[in-house]
């Protein structure tokens, strides 16, 4: 491997001989490919790190399991401790929480710098892991660990470092985006959309972490604590996935000029007097289903697709789009940390500072107001939308639009339908109002005798 | 100013005493905001810096002119020599070449960094900036210079540096975004939508800068470099404006489900034998109208609305969307590069290398293959088609299709028009041709008795 490695031809040939220990926990494809790229690229990455990258190995669970990509046989090594320890700079795409913590912790107290894309473990224990590279002058960065190969993690950390950030919306899980969208083209519902997802290899076989928001709130835990420099825990996000949200949802949306997407939403939220500066500000992190306009730019993300959308004060509204996940994108943005991390370490610089300078406080939810859609199947019958909106009324919950269906044959009636017993669905949008007194209300209105069930409550963005 | 800039409050105390001076150059829109941000943040902008940034002074012409915003009158200054000898970073914000390039180099030699906005001098001369900076260790950040508050520099420059990017396609102007978006939209003529963008303050009173395609050049050859790690300046950039895309050209590209943008196109081309590593790579930076399928992410940018799509050998497609302009929008790009120079320089850090490590040729526009969209109004007679067809076929230009529309009263019998010398006109898609082959059909075309005009030629991207 020596002989290729420090071969230099071509237009990119290094200005400096220094040399960079690099080693890689992960062989899975990701791991493959950021091995590949770093072994053919290497002349380009040592021109623009100023430092030769020599990768010392890949620790492996099984050296001979097989591989999607060729590598030298040499480089595979299980022990992993050995590796890390004669590391400059240690790249972990093992994925869990351990050993991959036992390693990172390893690595930044000796100094080694870190690039991971391992998001459960950044949302869980990100605050450990950062204090152990402050502490020991070293880089962590994670730019993969948030919608693939998207520029996302260093735009937010760097980029906006000079302005106030609002608010993010993120599609940052690829598998729901696939299944909401085909569930808008097709008008297919939840169940069969998902076995076609798994059939084609977008939904894994257990699709738990993914249909229940999990992975996606991992994610808003992770972009939460940098748009807002404090710290925010998986355990803060509250989380609702797309198991429940049905064709109807999706047809009733479209009837009204929107879409459904599962979004990532955080939200720095102030509450009291800023004039005399004791304004409290406070952080509000979810995930759940979320009606959208047509005209939003998120809405246009289709597919598989990732974005973040940020709203900041001076910048305005930014949106950045790509693909989310696969070997390659994943590979790109693992790289980008990597020749960044490099080229800090080449120049001898200490490492980049940690992203908590504030200690916020999570908010509950009843510190978020949303507007709300609410499906509702109602007895037909004269007074009953009357009696439903007292109920709005009751709670200080204002309406914004109402739309009415009829269920029943077609051309029947009205006073048929109602002596058949027919049904109406109501589709109600409200103003915004705060999740307290939209759970009372609609808590009482299920108590209704006219009200058969409560269909849907879907929050909306984006109005 | 010294008292409120060095009291502490709040959650964000800064964590370090250090004190870095900044001279601002320039009091106009954006300079003004830059300056309102440093003041009234200074505490936020201390913690996340890891220094307190004090503001100096503020070069103005006129110390007496009237401004926007109201600050401190005894920021401002004349004197831009003193104040820039003293500063330990510099923000640039006069525009124009000279004093800018005197300024900026003296700074640079002083060891302070700069953050500038100046596409301008960055695309004519900015070798020289970046050579100043890496000779004396300095860091040269420019993220407004290019679209606004979208970050973009940075995520080429860091993000990707460990992917090869191949293709990037910019909507970098607001200005002829808004024109092209509002002929879309209305349908109407260049002329009356250029006057009503210049009556709503979208458009300047002398708009041949944006819409003759010279500012968006520039900015094409700043991402071209950045890009390709390679040398582009403004006159190795092909340019072409707006003014003679008409409703007719907007209204063809409807019907063939297709927009009309002003896109900035960076490409690395590869000619030549790669197995033997003997693969020449150059570069083609080129702005001009062109014609994108709507279903493209580019064609969903609306109004004044800037973003730029970059396409990687592993990222594969991603775009960055925002406001392109605006005061607050482009202070936001500025501060971002002032807390991280600012960051770098608090750390103790070396400057960040320049960007160019290689020397790539750049390719005329013989080496680009496009397709193009030809209009031609042609006498409405038999065999006129098969005579054009016959054209392209000469010249090796393949067609993917053509579309006729006959002019003449609704309902004419085609035999009364042609007899009344009726005309047709006739649009063809290519399939992707090299800029001479697509010049001599054109040529040849011309001179065909049948054709009477050459209405329109456009480059088409993304089919």
């Amino acid at each position: 491997m020596g002989e290729t490695m420090t071969e230099t031809s071509g237009l990119e040939a290094p200005s400096a001989e220094k040399v960079l220990k690099v080693a890689l926990l992960g062989g899975g494809t990701v791991g493959s490919q950021v091995a590949r790229i770093l072994l053919e690229d290497a002349d380009a990455l040592a021109a623009r790190a100023g430092a030769r990258l020599v990768l010392t190995g890949i620790a492996v669970r099984n050296v001979d399991a097989p591989r999607d990509v060729e590598l030298p046989r040499e480089l595979y090594t299980t022990d992993a401790e050995k590796l890390v320890s004669g590391a400059d700079l240690v790249i972990e795409l093992m994925g869990g929480i351990e050993p991959a913590r036992t390693h990172i912790l390893a690595a930044l107290k000796n100094g080694a710098s870190v690039v991971t894309g391992n998001k459960a473990l950044l949302a869980q224990d990100g605050a450990a892991l950062f204090d152990a590279a402050s502490a020991n002058n070293a880089d962590l960065n994670f730019e993969a660990a948030v919608a693939g190969a998207i520029p996302i993690i260093r735009p937010i950390r760097e980029s906006l470092s000079g302005d106030r950030i609002t608010r993010v919306l993120g599609i940052v899980n690829g598998t729901t985006n696939f299944i909401l969208d085909a569930m808008d083209t097709t008008g297919a519902q939840f169940a069969d959309v998902l076995a076609e997802a798994q059939r084609l290899g977008y939904a894994e076989a257990d699709p738990t972490a993914d249909v229940e928001g999990l992975d996606a709130a991992a994610k808003a835990a992770i972009l939460a604590s940098l748009a807002f420099h404090t710290r925010v825990s998986l355990e803060d996000v509250r989380c609702e996935g797309i198991t429940k949200v049905t064709a109807d949802d999706i047809a009733a949306a479209q009837d009204a000029g929107m879409t459904i997407k599962l979004l990532a939403i955080a939200e720095l939220i102030t509450a009291g007097d800023s004039a005399d500066g004791t304004a409290a500000e406070g952080v509000s992190v979810r995930v759940h289903p979320t009606l959208l306009p047509r005209k939003h730019p998120l809405a246009a993300v289709h597919g598989a697709f990732n974005a973040v959308f940020v709203e900041a004060d001076n910048a305005g509204s930014l949106m950045f789009y790509g693909a989310g996940a696969g070997g390659a994108p994943t590979a790109s943005a693992i790289m980008g940390d990597v020749v960044s991390t490099a080229r800090r370490i080449a120049a001898g610089a200490p490492g980049a500072p940690g992203a908590a300078t504030r200690a916020l406080p999570i908010l509950g939810l009843d510190a978020v107001t949303t507007s709300y859609s609410i499906g509702l199947e109602v007895a037909d019958q004269p007074g009953v939308l009357s009696r439903v909106a007292a109920v709005f009324a009751e709670h200080g919950v204002s309406i914004e639009t109402m739309r009415q269906t009829v269920d029943g044959a077609p051309g029947l009636a009205a006073a048929d339908r109602w002596s058949a017993g027919g049904r109406a669905e109501l589709r109600f949008v409200t103003h915004p109002a705060s999740e307290a007194a939209l759970a009372a209300t609609v808590a009482d209105i299920k108590n209704l005798d006219v009200v058969e069930s409560v269909t849907s409550v879907l929050r909306v963005e984006g109005v």
